[in-house]
């Protein structure tokens, strides 16, 4: 009874603890038993506090217990992801120079979560400074993928998906520059939704005006990251691109009807996509369940042109942004791949940011006037299934070879280009058992209707239900 | 009595026309007199076009004669700044590049100007792509202050300004990068406000997320800026930061109750402003008015570290960005102080940028923080009186020799580096009779609470009421 706990969504775990069905302790308890069960096979979850665990969920039933107004995630066990600094709570970023770090403070993400009830456990696992889709880290290894464990889990919110999937937690915390929440989502089977920047404020944050890296929810539905988004979105003057908003938007009812819905989908972005023949296998009914959902499913895509021009000289310049000074400092405590992208960033010059910026603004024009003929853009999360745990990254897709590191991840990283919200929802599963997602990518700001149509999606299809075979 | 009109604010002449006691014809005719008479003197309004705008009026009068719902600034006269596109109207930059540039469509400023139902009359001079604030360019000359002709007018909204302090115009549209919508309103004894960045959206932008370079409303009373802010703020998804907040909000009336309002006033932010003695003393019982109105006033100011590498940092890439392939088609075509900074641009590295956007969000938080103490912050807009006509800029202020061009305004742009929302409002004249404005500015997003405290000082001192001697 107590494991089947760990099989509720948190939208009725928390209606099961508000109603003192249960108690927070117990779900905790029931979360903490399947964590030392399963984490030893996936290592997703890291810096594990059961006993300040238990502590909080106590607290958490004392609260209920005393009348006291509770939030929408009161009692629910959480682990955070380790780039998100935790007070009190080891944060290593997954570099061995962060391995004893202790933030005096949660950053506003965690904060926000604590406040609607949350009770933390610990955080889930990550690539080095989230550099990379690949969950491994010096200071407490890899991530492997519960759908199989020699493949990778994705990332670089890994360790979230994976324990989301292991079903040891009921919502993780992500954030994504260039795949990062859609990644891992695909990969292990579960939700995860890029928001539009500002819609999720991040605080501390070195360069708060930027746009690439966002924070955003993770969940096992469409209805959980929902959940999640109406507690963690909303102003907040600590950040000064925050919409204005509040989150109580993604409390309104997901169904909806579809009827007039105009979609476009692309498995390969006109050839621009090297894609994986598992992954369309997977991918191509996607385009008959959308159909039958009410809406035109036509073959389109938005012109993308500077698109990885873009992601790659932002991304570089804001790595040198970030973690330039940690690099001269230590050199020989970064991974490789990642001091070579902050060196990339070292020899960018002013104009080649400017050109960045001038490429981006025409970029979200095109797309914008994409999104007046169709309300969503359907296309693989993943050019690849799951990939060999031992790799860095695939090097080659279907026999051809991969120019650099991040081509594999075009399908994901051109996205986060265009500043529109994506998510990614779970599609079905490859004859191995690996799972796919399917992107679904809205207009801007358009993230209330962009989960009305994965919640139908979800709904119509029911993959995420199955689950991994441990 | 047609004179008269002009002497009206923005919000009586929109009521007038809207209750027919006059027409929206006769109005224009009013100004195109007046403009005839006076703009010789001070060459604030180009590209003038009588009868288009007295066709544009005839059409809002049939317009409201049909009972045809109207916009909230139905029939009022209006000349846009020249570097505002104009759907068939000359736009130059007042660069001699852009001589014969006659745009297809409108910028989303103006769109939404004209929706409001503002009547097109010509355009406003600005300097050469509105660098520097002095008015002045090869292709129209130079704009005078009116109260003195032989003084500037400021910029690059000085054409706005002066059209204002002339009643040759009942509002203005105008931009501020480091101080151009504050500025010309401190020479001219008008109202600018500096909004903040996405609050009113600029489309097309080279850099659509660039937040340094804002659009925003001048008029001759805090109430007529109000006005005009409701129609040109509001989102709009051609602007990815635009805030989401709609225009209606500027409809509130501006009359609070001021009693706990803290107010920091400082007049040189402890010596970093070299500030003229003249505009010290107009500025001194600015304080013991804002105490008056009920507040608590402290001399105090935050720590702006930062803010001067942040703003030329930020402008000279911008300019680059914006410039550098027109620069290098026609070096010689374009004004050797804005070459030159486009230069300075182009010798950026990315981490210079980078560092510049990490001391930018230092310096955001810096703010933010001391705006948890204070409601507001009053301080010179302008650190000098208007300066000789024939100078480029002030090259000393009271015997100092100012280090660049660009010292003698750090008490606008320093503030534009904040990211905050900033007013100037007319304070009084020097002995010369030379017009002095207040800045006032506020924490993040606050222009309603900023208007409501503008109007108030505005209240108590009437200095917008005294119109130049011509």
């Amino acid at each position: 009874m107590s494991d089947s706990l760990c099989q509720r969504t948190a939208t009725e775990l928390a209606a099961l603890i508000r109603a003192r069905e249960v108690s927070a302790r117990e779900v905790m308890q029931a979360h903490l038993d399947r964590i030392e069960r399963l984490n030893p096979k996936v290592n997703a979850l890291v810096s594990l506090d059961p006993e300040g665990a238990l502590a909080g969920a106590a607290a958490a039933d004392e609260r209920l217990a005393s009348g006291a107004a509770v939030g929408p995630l009161h009692g629910l066990p959480m682990a955070h992801k380790d780039t998100h600094d935790t007070a009190g709570l080891r944060t290593t970023y997954g570099s061995p120079l962060l391995a004893d770090n202790v933030p005096a403070r949660d950053e506003l993400v965690v904060e926000r979560l604590k406040a609607a009830g949350a009770v933390t456990m610990g955080k889930t696992n990550v690539p080095e400074f989230a550099a990379g889709s690949h969950t491994f880290n010096p200071v407490f290894g890899t991530t492997a993928n519960p759908y199989a464990l020699d493949r990778s889990a994705g990332g670089s919110s890994g360790g979230a998906a994976v324990s989301l999937a292991c079903r040891m937690q009921p919502l993780a915390d992500g954030s994504d520059m260039g795949g990062s929440l859609r990644n891992p989502a695909s990969f292990n089977n579960v939700v995860g939704l890029r928001p539009a920047p500002g819609r999720v404020p991040t605080w501390p944050d070195a360069a708060a005006w930027s746009t690439l890296s966002v924070q955003g929810p993770m969940a096992r539905t469409v209805a959980d990251v929902a959940l999640m988004l109406s507690v963690i979105a909303g102003p907040d003057d600590r950040s000064p691109i925050s919409i204005d908003q509040p989150g109580s938007v993604f409390r309104e009812p997901l169904d909806a009807d579809l009827q007039d819905l105009r979609v476009a989908f692309s498995m390969d972005l006109g050839g621009d996509l090297v894609v994986d023949p598992q992954v369309r296998a997977v991918l191509e009914p996607a385009a008959q369940v959308l159909a039958k959902l009410g809406g035109a499913v036509e073959e389109a895509w938005p012109d993308l042109t500077g698109a990885d021009e873009v992601f790659r000289t932002l991304r570089a310049w804001q790595f040198e942004l970030m973690l330039g000074e940690l690099r001269d400092a230590h050199p020989d405590r970064i991974k490789p791949s990642l001091r070579d992208n902050i060196d990339v960033g070292r020899a960018l010059t002013g104009a080649d940011v400017g050109r960045a910026e001038r490429l981006h603004t025409e970029l979200y024009h095109r797309v914008r006037e994409f999104f007046t003929r169709y309300d969503v853009l359907a296309l693989p999360v993943s050019q690849v299934p799951p990939f060999d745990i031992d790799l860095e990254f695939p090097t080659e897709i279907g026999g051809v070879t991969m120019p650099s590191y991040l081509d594999w991840m075009r399908s994901a990283y051109w996205i986060s280009a265009t500043g529109c919200p994506a998510i990614s929802v779970p599609a079905g599963f490859t004859p191995e058992g690996l799972p796919v997602g399917l992107q679904l990518v809205g207009p801007h700001r358009s993230e209330p209707e962009l989960l009305r149509i994965a919640h139908a999606f979800e709904q119509a299809t029911r993959h995420a239900e199955l689950p991994p075979p441990l």
